[in-house]
């Protein structure tokens, strides 16, 4: 099945819109009665999404999913091309994941992973580009690099962010930390400039900037110590957690087990092309009405909707004045993320970074494809954007600006021009997480809201998604319970 | 409520049998029709028990619960004496344990953990014990004493562990791993024992010997090596993820919560006080018979039963050989484990080793109560086997032996002689994992096998069971919904 989504190129073919996915559903739709009340109507198929849509109709809910797109898992699905699989978004998990991790194992899907970088044959090393030039240094020097310049840059309390931020699942455990998100990444790296070579300052700036993908000064230092601390304080652990393993049969294999386990429960209703336009809570229920101008009625509402685009929707009652300011904010990230297949089998081992002067500024060599090509993951970021379907010649461009490379193929998702996430995964400017972070948060009458874009642990993953998936569905389960008068009888 | 389980010790009331604890249920039954029929019946309320429950509660099932104590949790409970939380059997809990942490994430209790070890006060020192005498240095001397001991240990692979096993959820992903389950802990020291000094020696059994608590020479070498993996190949994350972060308000704070959400359903039924006698498969449906006669029947069975008294339920048909035979060997974990209140405020910040002339080789200061005195807590292997119970000024000995202390108080549960454990947490001889572990986890009819003992993930502990238990909801609901000819609609 095709996605209207994603974009693929070659040069026979030339920029074709759309990529296959087994993420797209077929049937996009198996509502027969339009006038069904449900018990809880879940807007936005994401990793959250299709959490919470599994857990409520496993618990004996009646459960509608509506998703605007053609195609489940929001910001993280994947294509297969070539019998290869491309991520187009979120793409990385790991054991260090808890709410992911859970659902990895309870789907028995632990030994479905392989390993993006393989640091043993051919082109074996590490470049750093810089306007002054271009220079190679083997992994392990790169590591070093990255690793000093990381630790003075997180190294606000002496002890590496260990004090500031002793639990990075409860993260104002120590209140203080809450300062350091008046700094933007640009501020931080103003304090620490002299102490920085100019190797360590390109390399730092690249690796920061891939949390973000957006500009220094846009960027919120608070956020990347989260990250930091996430990682267990530890360069080695940001490897390992954020960029390591991935599925062997790409993301969209994951997220079709939640689906397919919600749909065998029969009581799971959805509806795909069918984006939101209004949902209405009318206290005794709450109406949801697409731009189509169907309508769906439920008891609750969960919206999963993106920061990026809460304010498109619109709410009647009207959003709460403090998610309608954070939605007006926004996130900054921008990431353009681009995959090259390249036939240079000797680059399967080569990372580069590339800061400033370069549209696409870190890259790792990800797999080699059946075709015997090397797959080259490139990541750009706001300082330098790239819409790369606008211009393919200045996309390989970005490219081989990182590595020499005959680029044969080029697969792509522009998330910033995407209409229902307008941004890639959630990246804060300064203030935003601890002036919103708890608006964001909240339940307003008959609906949820719950996003990875304000999960409290793994924000912006997908471990985060869940985190935030799960935890309105126990609300919404908490609630329906206390509020039934007779609770019935349930069986499968 | 008072559990006929644990006891406790002053110089004022003498030994006690039985100690408090909101683990304690009460009504002990909730069932009201004998003959019922269950879709499910739980054998079992540790971790894995109350998982599996709750989810199949939750899914609109009818489960009953049975469990031979008076009390959930099975060897994971605290109590609450004098306003402090004694933890009577597995304690400590992590973000780096994936299934257990979202269930804290979810039940939101991420805030309530505190650190079990305060290094910052009084007698601020590690002391290591020997045959030949007892030293102190510092926790930094210490630890590197420790690191660089297990280091040596480990050190199969030239790479700490990392190669022979990189994925610790996955364990067999390099198969030559398995050899290592041939050679015990005592083979594998006599293997390094000339790379060693006596001050390191001491400190590695020790430690080693704290995963076990068994004889070194009955203690696999391999599932050491499976925990150094799940701990990311690191001492520090050994510390981190096995003995830091405790329940504010004891573990029973937390299992309740698994229980609550279960009763909340009106789906679920229990009997405490229930030991499971007999369980029937008869193809249509399943029988369990309690000691007392008492008979309950459900179309599935998942056994959460623990290895050491597999063999103590008849099973008809008999339980499959490899499970037999799995149970007759049992796992060699007899540690005992002793809370010691003492006037010593000083003491907050002591830890200590002595191996192996005391009968107890482990103790960290945990807390301090409300009257200001220090809880310690010590652990005792079998190289050396205390039963704290037959000899109080043995046990008093055996603390004063790690720590010169004014001992006002003892709390403790004696696993070697609870009849429902017969052990503490799972630890095998060598052989057992690489052998039987896929016969643990194989389902028999219509009963599946559910335990933290045969866990992939972090077997052993809290986090297995509830990895276990969710693995055992998930395959029941699977297969009745496969074989439910006409699902009905549900409802809360």
């Amino acid at each position: 099945m095709t996605s209207r989504d994603g974009y693929q190129w070659t040069d026979a073919s030339g920029l074709i819109r759309g990529v296959p996915s087994i993420g797209v559903i077929e049937p996009a739709s198996n509502v027969n009665d339009q006038d069904q009340h449900y018990d809880v109507i879940v807007v936005g198929g994401g990793y959250c999404g299709l959490t919470a849509t599994r857990d409520l109709a496993l618990s004996g809910l009646r459960v509608c999913l509506l998703e605007g797109r053609d195609r489940i898992g929001g910001r993280s699905w994947s294509t297969n091309i070539g019998g290869y699989p491309f991520e187009m978004g979120g793409t990385w998990v790991s054991w260090g994941q808890p709410h992911v991790w859970r659902e990895i194992s309870r789907y028995d899907m632990r030994d479905q992973l392989e390993c993006s970088y393989d640091f043993s044959q051919g082109v074996n090393h590490f470049s750093l580009g810089s306007e002054g030039g271009r220079r190679t240094m083997s992994h392990d020097e790169a590591d070093r690099l990255i690793t000093g310049a990381t630790l003075k840059f997180v190294n606000v309390d002496g002890e590496y962010g260990k004090t500031i931020m002793p639990q990075p699942h409860h993260e104002f455990f120590n209140p203080a930390v809450k300062r350091y998100d008046k700094p933007s990444v640009a501020d931080r790296i103003e304090q620490i400039k002299d102490d920085l070579s100019p190797d360590e300052m390109t390399a730092l700036q690249a690796f920061v900037l891939l949390s973000s993908c957006a500009k220094p000064e846009e960027s919120s230092f608070y956020e990347f110590l989260h990250w930091w601390a996430l990682c267990n304080h530890d360069y080695a652990y940001c490897i390992e957690y954020l960029i390591k393993y991935k599925f062997r049969g790409g993301q969209s294999s994951f997220a079709i087990k939640f689906f397919e386990e919600a749909l065998s429960t029969n009581r799971f209703s959805y509806a795909l092309n069918s984006p939101v336009a209004k949902i209405s809570d009318r206290d005794s229920h709450v109406e949801v009405s697409t731009r189509s101008g169907q309508k769906y009625k439920a008891s609750r509402v969960v919206s999963t909707i993106p920061l990026n685009v809460l304010n498109d929707i619109s709410f009647d009652p009207p959003l709460a004045l403090g998610k309608q300011d954070a939605a007006r904010v926004g996130h900054v990230n921008m990431c353009a993320k681009v995959h090259a297949e390249c036939r240079n089998p000797e680059l399967r081992s080569w990372v580069g970074v590339r800061y400033p002067d370069n549209k696409l500024m870190y890259a790792i060599a990800d797999g080699t494809t059946p075709a015997g090509n090397t797959h080259i993951v490139a990541f750009g970021a706001n300082h330098n954007p790239l819409k790369p379907e606008q211009d393919i010649e200045q996309t390989k461009r970005a490219v081989t600006g990182l590595v020499p490379a005959q680029i044969e193929r080029l697969v792509f998702h522009n998330w910033v021009d995407d209409e229902f996430a307008k941004g890639a995964w959630f990246y804060p400017a300064p203030g935003l997480v601890t002036e919103r972070l708890d608006d964001l948060r909240r339940r307003q009458g008959n609906i949820l809201f719950a996003n990875s874009d304000w999960a409290v642990g793994w924000r912006s993953f997908i471990d985060g998604a869940i985190e935030e998936g799960a935890r309105a569905a126990k609300g919404v389960l908490d609630d329906l319970r206390k509020n039934s008068v007779q609770p019935k009888s349930s069986r499968l």
